[in-house]
């Protein structure tokens, strides 16, 4: 099981890890290696799909790929195909120098983040090929959820091993979900099934891993740690010739000369979990992408906080860039909070006031209100950008989930920014998370990171005298549940009052969230946790009169 | 046919929009009414159909109007419906105060700026309703285009008439493949087809009519002009009785009491088809949101002076505001050309010196290079939002589609703004909009709007002493057309060469375009002309490393 991280449209970088970890897992006896879908493309690779030139490329690839992988072990290899001008997501069944199979994902998801509808033509066609006397069938990601379609007619055909590959984007509480799929799926097959997951952050998106290996009864044999890189050699007790495969690859059964003891990898605590989700997602953002250091406008508040302590994990304090901002609403505790931010974890802090760039504008322009308060945040914005742009350094958006939903942000203001660690986290979860890390740094004898004023102060946005943001929302714990039942399961107006929240509250909530949908198709790109997180996961309309009653 | 500009999810608006034309055509004598695609609802509502609250709102709504509905016509009116939880795109055949049948499009559209494979279930079944003796057929847009579907199906009943909803959005140089299906779909029924499609913007798309009746030997019997609103009360020679209908409304047959002169309107030239797009996709933005007034960064250059003429059109003069935001390195030339747009539309216009803004960054962070020139870009972006904010106004970002494939311009400075009326045209079209509407306005004896300097100089963004666009970029002229080749029709650097392009050259444009997804992810929406603008007709990755060699 190679669990490992691709970079989209690394045909090069990609085929080179892939051959690392067939040398590897050949150097070590095995005699399967399984690599996630589209391993050699990366994935997901959008509308690349469609491109003749980048279809040319993957095919091109994999038949390079193909001659240089170790001869005598049979590499699974997820690749872009192009067959009579049909773009399709498949795998090669590689072995002595050539590709001896493939098989195209039959089953397309189209709802979510995916467009595979879009991107890809559906193959119709099961495949089993006998590795080692074993008939081994091969399915791929949504392939295998589908019930009654490509999965029951390989079930049909009786193969004595299931192999999956998958980009399975991680979000929260889906884990259990594949396990028990996989489980069922294998009794199905009445056959061990061996699920391989890829690892790394992808623009919005984050994949965790997970990848595992059960017996015919459903028992769990093997299970990767979650959003690391590694592979994991498993020995399994398959049965021989239950099929008429379609290719023959090698009869002879295989020996095992040792003993191995697979892993069952610790399972992630829900906050550990959604960290490390973000952590992988940004540090692959930002190295993917070319950047090498990070800087964040640090209010002293716990959305900037907790941005920070993430971007330190990820990319080390070295790498991550502080400034405080104050104007002349900004309170003491909002620069001593970002010092001692920067004093827990080492982060480099440095101070720019923007009170001279603000009287400039005022000088020239008369602004009252809301466009003084935005004003503020955008000479901050502007600031961040032109440090940004003299030192190379990308600059993270601090905004959370709550208030992109409310459009709680002053576009070109706070909403500046590369990437945005947080946006799919709900304020109350802001906390959970903070208070989380510093209990792990407690737990671990480290100073922890989160300054504890950070998180026990009120929130405010700290643009005109002693503002709250409970001037402008409803307090979070209450909020964050509509938001959460709005956004997330798409309950409507008349749902949500049934549900027992106060008929004004919803109606006042699902008003700022529809408001703000123009302000979200400008906000930079961040790690998708939830089930829907805005972005790719939720299109809805700008123009729109439609209002929940 | 009614031509009609239908707001999304104004369920109430739309209502009364086609109550109101069916009663109009009652009035004139019509027997059938037909309504453009999802007319109720509006088109695209996007995820909106996967909302249960919006479906539910949908099927009560149109239960409602088929009450209001004049009885004696026939009015054919599509919606949202939900069958078995599924969102399906339908239209009702109302008479008699109710829904007498429905039909239920079998062709979903996932490609481009399209994704019903994500947002409906298709229909598998083909209508036919007679209607005062005459077997009526039915589809729905997507349905008419695919040969050897549900068109067929509908063939092999054959039908007297077939009656064709549209949301089919404007393309540059589409209309004739429009024409040319309908005569041949018309040939194949061996009846006459009458293809209704909607007119108005909604966010990147824009839809022309361009409404079409012809006959079944294909003559054009009538054609709706592009762009406008209205109905065509036309008169058809239909033969009756010609198939096993599901259903009979009516059976006696239709009279007419006097001679109907159906009109065959001019067709727009390729300039002023364009224009009016852009004209209909801005003034649709501006009002359906709410907003009554356009704020422009006036830099006495063609982009801005272009983008002003068309707010000219689209909302009058006196909705339009420009501000001129001179530097230290803005040319004489700059204010004077601002100010004789100005005096040529009757466009407001301030000036706002941003040189002491720009200089209380520089004494507070140390800027040098494009980070300096940025600072520039991004004081002028906050003064407009700033304007913005104060006035409500919209601010009109005015970057064309060459600069915005190049990454030529500056996130949060002069990228800032809630609509982005030209960002789908190259600049060599900026040039020859601006030369056609000129001449157009001498052509009527009125003062040309775009001041002939900024059409004539040299591009410059005037960011550091004597910048011209060339230093940066090739000449607009050859570079356009490998845009247009690289981005329309998405051929690769190998193909690109073949056509005769330089290999340096090509392999500069395409690493520009390349780089600079990150920014057009956080563009505003703009109207979509080409066959493939920037936003949801073009899903690349960010993170990326696919390189075209």
């Amino acid at each position: 099981m190679a669990q490992i991280n691709p970079t989209v449209g690394d045909l090069t970088g990609n085929a080179a890890l892939v051959l690392a970890h067939a040398q590897a897992a050949a150097d070590n006896g095995a005699h399967i290696v399984l690599f996630p879908e589209m391993v050699l493309t990366g994935y997901p690779v959008e509308d690349l799909a469609l491109r003749l030139s980048f279809q040319e490329a993957s095919r091109k690839s994999i038949s390079v790929l193909a001659q240089e992988l170790p001869p005598h072990i049979v590499s699974i290899v997820g690749y872009l195909d192009c067959v009579d001008g049909a773009p399709q997501n498949r795998v090669a069944v590689i072995t002595d120098g050539k590709v001896a199979a493939t098989y195209t994902k039959c089953h397309l998801p189209n709802y979510g983040v995916f467009d595979e509808y879009r991107n890809f033509v559906p193959g119709d066609q099961t495949l089993v090929v006998r590795i080692h006397g074993v008939d081994v069938g091969i399915l791929i990601c949504e392939d295998l959820w589908i019930d009654g379609g490509i999965s029951s007619q390989l079930a049909t055909r009786t193969p004595g091993l299931v192999l999956v590959p998958n980009g399975s984007p991680y979000e929260r509480n889906k884990d259990d979900l594949r396990l028990a799929l996989v489980q069922k799926r294998a009794r199905e097959f009445n056959a061990p099934l061996i699920y391989v997951n890829m690892t790394g952050g992808q623009d919005d998106l984050v994949f965790d891993g997970d990848s595992i290996a059960v017996a015919a009864s459903g028992a769990v044999i093997a299970r990767a740690p979650q959003f690391e890189d590694g592979m994991a050699l498993i020995d399994l007790d398959v049965e021989g010739a239950t099929s008429t495969p379609d290719l023959v690859i090698s009869s002879e059964p295989a020996i095992l000369d040792r003993v191995l003891t697979p892993g069952i990898a610790h399972r992630l605590g829900d906050e550990e979990e959604v960290w490390n989700a973000i952590v992988v997602g940004l540090r692959d953002y930002v190295s993917k992408n070319g950047f090498e250091k990070v800087l964040i406008g640090l209010s002293g508040g716990i959305d900037s906080a907790l941005v920070a302590a993430l971007a330190v994990d990820a990319l080390g304090a070295d790498k991550v860039h502080g400034v405080a901002m104050p104007s002349k609403y900004s309170s003491q505790h909002s620069i001593e909070d970002a010092q001692a931010l920067a004093a827990n974890t080492g982060l480099g802090l440095r101070t720019v006031r923007i009170e001279s760039m603000v009287d400039a504008y005022m000088r020239e322009i008369k602004l009252t209100g809301l466009a003084e308060e935005n004003l503020q945040a955008r000479v901050r914005g502007t600031t961040l950008m032109a440090i940004s742009n003299q030192e190379n350094m990308l600059v993270l958006a601090t905004g959370n989930k709550s208030e992109l939903a409310c459009g709680y942000s002053t576009l070109y203001g706070d909403a500046v920014g590369g990437y945005a660690p947080i946006k799919d986290i709900y304020k109350v979860d802001v906390w959970a998370l903070s208070r989380w890390r510093n209990a792990v740094a407690i737990a671990a004898g480290d100073v922890p990171p989160i300054p504890q004023r950070s998180i026990d102060k009120e929130p405010s946005a700290e643009l005109r005298p002693d503002q709250k943001d409970s001037d402008s929302l409803p307090e979070y714990e209450i909020l964050d549940e509509v938001l959460r039942n709005y956004v997330d399961e798409d309950h409507g107006h008349d749902a949500l009052v049934a549900m027992g929240f106060e008929d004004a509250l919803v109606k006042r909530v699902i008003a700022m969230v529809d408001r703000a949908e123009y302000k979200r198709r400008q906000y930079p790109p961040g790690t998708k946790v939830s089930k829907r997180a805005f972005g790719k996961d939720r299109r809805l309309p700008m123009t729109s009169r439609w209002r929940e009653l």
